[in-house]
């Protein structure tokens, strides 16, 4: 399959509370805000927040989802809105720019209208 | 305490096997690139290698050690080596200039003398 300028991929997720304790588990990230529903509805945020690196995951799984061997190299991540525990989120990468074997890809995750995660990234595909 | 510019933090992994299955399950990036040992070995890492995502989730765990309540709301990264399953995972952030409630930090993650991930973030501290 030819990639061209354009060319859209997703990926999908429902964010359970099972998923933000396993994340906390492999990351060492037992952040009370992600952790403690107690502290966290003292904050901004009222509740617990899913971590952003989980929900910046899954722009790996969307390019992981192109054909062919991608390999990550550079990622850029503006963290926009928080994501709760119960979400439904849609990560999207369209290619902007092809170069060779680099390829150039805006990213962002939304649920429902809300843009949660903009971001650009770097691939090399092989 | 008051933070300053030059204070470190850090957090440490040993990345097992397991970590890599748990973080393809709640992620959904089933790559073989990182799943699948005898399609790993025909490639240019010749094993399988760990999720960028996880390497790159080390960085927020540095972050949450720091003092007080840490929000990430930018991360630039640039992976810079490949991070296999067994591989002891050192990650710092060094903060690099505070505006206010703005903090920027430089961030970088080695496995010995390798730098695998080299990045900076913008959190906001509350």
């Amino acid at each position: 399959m030819e990639l061209k300028i354009g060319d859209q991929f997703f990926s999908y997720k429902h964010v359970t509370e099972q998923d933000v304790e396993l994340f906390a588990d492999i990351s060492g990230d037992h952040n009370p805000l992600h952790m403690d529903a107690e502290f966290a509805s003292t904050t901004m945020f009222k509740q617990r927040i899913v971590h952003g690196m989980l929900t910046a995951s899954l722009i790996s799984t969307a390019l992981a989802s192109m054909p062919g061997t991608i390999i990550l190299t550079n990622i850029y991540l503006s963290f926009e809105k928080p994501v709760y525990i119960g979400d439904n989120l849609i990560a999207k990468v369209t290619i902007r720019k092809i170069e060779n074997s680099k390829l150039y890809l805006d990213a962002e995750v939304t649920k429902g209208t809300d843009r949660v995660l903009s971001g650009n990234v770097k691939i090399l595909k092989r």
